[in-house]
This record gives structure tokens, sequence and C-alpha cells, in this order.
């Protein structure tokens, strides 16, 4: 077959033209005579890359200037280590829990302080974003945390907590890019980017330049340490050269596609066309209350598990691939991304409704 | 001008038939419809990429059955942390300093634990290897690190040091591939992947089962546990895959050219060809004790600065380029690992002569 339409949750579709590009940089990057992966990370044109992909990103998210932006290592994992490891002074951290990501950084975080579970929505599979108007937020926390939109779960903040005066630390990885974040609303954000911005092996923090502290906790690996990545801009170490390049050409692909505002509209759109459906299906059913529906994971179940083996299968042999749904949740799951064109839901959706109509 | 000669100590110059091959599979990858990139790490097709990865490594270092293979993020620096992480037991390791990169893993251990410097080469700018044949290796010592070869002073670990019994970590990032290991010889060792394998952003861990262990350090974060990884088969977290996937095509490409003996003799003829030329130089000299000479990494210096920098620059106007040599250093250093076509030595060397020449 072609290029297929891929749901998967991560790492996930990337726009064609980015693709394209790679692959006709990869022999010769623009006259340099080196493919990217051979490159230098200290050689000109590689600052070149690593700068302009920092300026285009700061350009599509208007990051004020006293936002530091980390490229880093390691994925969600490690800033769930890295989080605590830089933040804590008092050694507590506030942290709500709407699924397996934000209770993975929570389990990671109690290694290293206190962590209170001030908000979950795990009384109903975390089908839903807990209300976080007036949350009891610890007095001495340094920080609370959230995930921004549950890639799992398909859930997405529409409001930010509540947080009382303390820092609002975000993981976005799963909502990154896909329309604009108020910077200013957050002392951290950051994001796997393996799914909405590149290949996996990279997370950007975007960090508020007085949270990065000297006095981090005495064991933080150096390769976690926000100062020293910032103090040398994301170069102490040897970064993932390659990855930061495709980030950037992907940002370059947002701006050319007119900006955040405008993939907000085209993820709307897109979601619109498949939330429509499951609302009028009698079969295919959303398994998220509709105020909390994320615009970029859709999961949803036909209550038959043969049936749901059944679509999966099918719909991979009709280059629909990775819907099935995560194993917490069951059924199905569509990961529309920014790089997910219109064109992949309206084939999903086309496909669901014969399938409705051949196996009712 | 076309492809050049990368003298880069890393990210470097990989074969052209790898990166041939990558720009080949970008757009769909062998009949996916998917760029490796865009892959579910979970996906059968990245199943297969990982596991051939694995066993072709396996098969070029014979790596026996009771060691597993881990493919990590973070390269050098998160190791310096995860070997102390994961290794110590009684809180003590002897470290021989070598060069900035063992100096680096000494620094970090002691965020750990205690750390005893048994043999360094300080003293005369690292420019050669101590004799490790009785070293004062600590009773308690639950490890001998050793940074095997040395990138930027080019000298390398002829024999392995004696560590009367102590379990041997070795940083090979440097020469990792470059000629066979012995692995039984080692408790671990570990390479970067961004100077002899792949692209920046994985480094390649090599452990005997036994030394893997549940009970680390209660503050070592997730992504740096050893066990975690192993017993997850690289997939806990998402892994580097296309990072992986590269490292895969090398692997493959390795074993096209004759494998790691010969390889060697191949890094060994190259290295020759500039060993021998430094060796009658009147004007280029290499600054390593000849016995202890790196077949990767050869730096020279000509003795006078200005020279060294009109070297450099009429090098690189010529396609031999990233021949700058350490700033602790100076002068020059070309990196020859093994996507350095003998040709290009060759190149080098000729160039060097006709500048003596124009020169003297």
């Amino acid at each position: 077959m072609g290029r297929v339409y891929n749901f998967s949750a991560g790492p996930a579709m990337l726009p064609e033209e980015v693709l394209q590009q790679a692959a006709e940089d990869m022999m010769d990057y623009r006259g340099s005579g080196q493919s990217v992966m051979e490159m230098s990370h200290r050689s000109a044109e590689f600052k070149t890359i690593i700068e302009t992909a920092e300026q285009d990103l700061r350009d599509l998210l208007d990051i004020p200037d006293n936002y530091k932006v980390l490229f880093m290592q390691g994925g969600g994992n490690q800033q769930f280590a890295a989080v605590p490891l830089n933040l804590m002074k008092n050694g507590v951290a506030d942290y709500i829990l709407t699924g397996q990501w934000s209770k993975k950084a929570a389990k990671e975080a109690e290694k290293y302080g206190k962590v209170n579970i001030i908000a979950s929505s795990a009384d109903k599979t975390f089908s839903y974003i807990p209300d976080c108007s007036d949350l009891p937020v610890s007095e001495d926390a340094d920080y609370v945390y959230i995930c921004e939109n549950n890639t799992i779960y398909g859930t997405k903040y529409k409001t930010l907590p509540n947080t009382k005066g303390k820092e609002l630390v975000s993981d976005v990885s799963s909502c990154f890019l896909s329309e604009k974040h108020d910077v200013t609303k957050y002392g951290v954000l950051w994001g796997g980017v393996q799914k909405n911005v590149g290949p996996a092996g990279c997370a950007i923090v975007i960090i508020r330049e007085d949270l990065i502290r000297e006095d981090v906790m005495p064991f933080t690996p150096i390769i976690m340490n926000y100062k020293i990545t910032a103090d040398n801009n994301s170069l102490y170490n040897t970064p993932p050269c390659y990855t930061i390049y495709i980030c950037g050409l992907v940002f370059q692909w947002l701006k050319k596609m007119g900006g955040l505002d405008e993939m907000k509209r085209r993820n709307e759109e897109k979601a619109a066309i498949l939330y429509d459906f499951l609302d009028n299906s009698k079969m295919f059913h959303g398994t998220v209350e509709p105020e909390c529906r994320s615009l970029m994971n859709v999961p949803f179940v036909t209550g038959d598990k043969d049936l749901d083996a059944k679509f999966v299968k099918e719909a991979a042999a009709n280059g629909l691939i990775n819907l099935k749904g995560h194993r917490t949740v069951g059924g199905m799951r569509a990961s529309i991304y920014n790089a997910m064109p219109k064109a992949g839901v309206e084939a999903l959706v086309a496909f669901m409704k014969k399938f409705e109509e051949e196996n009712s």
C-alpha cells in the first residue's frame, strides 16, 4: 500500500513535507557535504539548526523572554524525575491525577519529596477532568502538577487549575503545539516531542527563568539539571541533534500552515468530524464526558470486545492503522495530531459508517 | 562541494550506504506506509527493528547469553550517573582517570558514593595510559571504572586493567565496534552511539545479568534504572526509535563489511597511514605516547598555534572538516571512525604533505 493513515498515540504521523525535506537533506544538508546525523553539535551548521528551531518555537508560542527553552533527552519519564529534582525546595508538591501519566509522574516524584494528590478522576476511569477551581492546594507546595491532555483517556483541561498562587507545571506532550498555550500561565510546561512535534528522543522544557535554581537536590544527575542545560543552551551534553532538526522542520511547517491558531481551527474541525459521528452512531460511542474531550486523542468503543477487535483488524487492512485502544480503556483510540490530515479523519469516519452498516 | 571527509569526534561520519538506505526508507519503510520516525514503538515493525538490531550487535560482539543489551537515552552524561546509581552496593567505586570523560564520570559518581582515584595520567595532560597491572584496588569497591578510548587525548587501553576480581565498567563510546571487545572481561561496557555507531541520542549498555539489581539507590530515576530497562526490553519508556533504527543499519553494514575483525584490520590500516606520516613529518607531531595510541582519534600539532589555525582552515576549504583539536590539547585532531574510508585518511595525509611543503 501507499502511505497509511496512522492513528498511533505516539510516535505518530509527521507531515509528509517534513519527511520529504529530511529525505532530500539526508546525504548533503544544504551544501554542507554531510547529513545532519553526522554533524558535530559544536558546528556552525548545527548551531543554526538549534537556534532557528528555538526561535521558531518562540514565535509559534509567543514565549516571553523570561522563559528558557531547553531541549533535553529522555522524554516523559525523564521529566517525571527532573521536575521534582529541580523544582522542589520545600520538598512538597501537589499532583492532580487524570490518567496514567500524571500517576506515573506523581509516583516518581514520591522518590524525592512529599506528594499530595489534591484531585483525581480515577473514580470514573479518568473519563473526565476534575473541577479544579477551588482545590486544597498545599501551603508549602513547590508546584502544582498536571498532565494537560491525557493521551490514553482522551481528556483535556479546558481551564487550567486555580493553583492559588503556586507554580503550575504542565505535561503538554500530547497537545503540544496543537493550539496556542498562554505560556505566562505556567511556571514550566514541557512536552515529549514524539506525539505532535517530532521523532521520539527529546523533550522540550519551557521554564520561567526564576525557577531555574543552582541548589537542586544534591543527587540530581547532571543530565537532568535545568540550570546546566539552560546555561549551556542545551549543549552541555551532545543533544539528540537529528531529532531537534526534525522538530525544527515541523516548526517551520507549522508557521507555513498559518501558526497555532490556524492549527487549532483545523484540529477542532477534524475532531468535530469524529465526535459528531460518535454522538450519532448506534454502534460506536465515545468514552469521555463531552466537555472534557481532547482534540488529539479520541477513544471509542462498541461495547463488544470481539467487534472492537474485528474493527481494528479490518481498519488496518484498509490503511487506517494503530486504532487499538489502550488496555485500560479497551476498544479503539484515534490519535489525530497536527500531522493527521482532515482526509484521514474523513476516511476513518467513512470506514466506521461502512463497518456499522455491515455489522448491525 | 560534494560529500566531505568529516573528522569530527562525534557526532561523526556514517556509512554512505546507511544514509542512502535511510533516505530510501523515509516515506515508506519497506511497505509499511510509514517512516520509522512515525512508527509506534509497540508496533510489530518496530519490534522487528529493535530485536534485529540487538541480535546483529550480539553477533558482531559475540555477546554471551548472560549479558543483557539495553538501549537507553541520554548518552554519556546519563551513564555517568546511571552506573553508580545501579551498581553501587557498598557505595564505593574506583576510577582510573585518563581524560575529561573519566574525570566527569568520577565527579558525577561522587554524588552517589565514595570515589577513589586509583590511577591517573593527568600529570602529562593525559597523553598516556597508566600501568594498570597492579593498582591499589579498594577492597570494598563495587567496580573499577575506565574510559577505554579517550576521544580528546587520543589514547586507548591496549590491556584492560587488573581489577583484582572487581567488576570492570568501561565507557567504550569512541572505540565501540571499532574492533571486537571480549565482553566476558567486563561487568558492564557501554557506549554513546554518536561516535562510531549512529546519530546522537542513544547509549547502548551491555551488562552481565547478575549485576542488574532490584535494590538500586532509592532516588534512581526510573529512566536510568537498568532492571526496569532490561525487564522491558528497552521499551519501558518510548525509546529513541529512529536512532536505534540507524544503529541497526550500521550493524548490518558492519556485518556486510566482514565483521569486527575486518573492521579492526581496516582501522589499523587507516591509522597506520596517518601515524606513519606523523612519525616522519618535520612539521606535524602526534601528542600521544606511541604504545597508547588510539586507532580512532589522532591528535597532532605543529607547535605553532597560528600554523595550526591556518591548517584547520585550509583543510576545511578542501573538504577535510572538523580537524580542530580540543581546547585542552590544542592543534588538530582527526577522528577516523569505522565510517571514515581509507580514501579520507589518504586525502588528509596528502593535504598535510602539501601543506608542509608550502609552509616550511
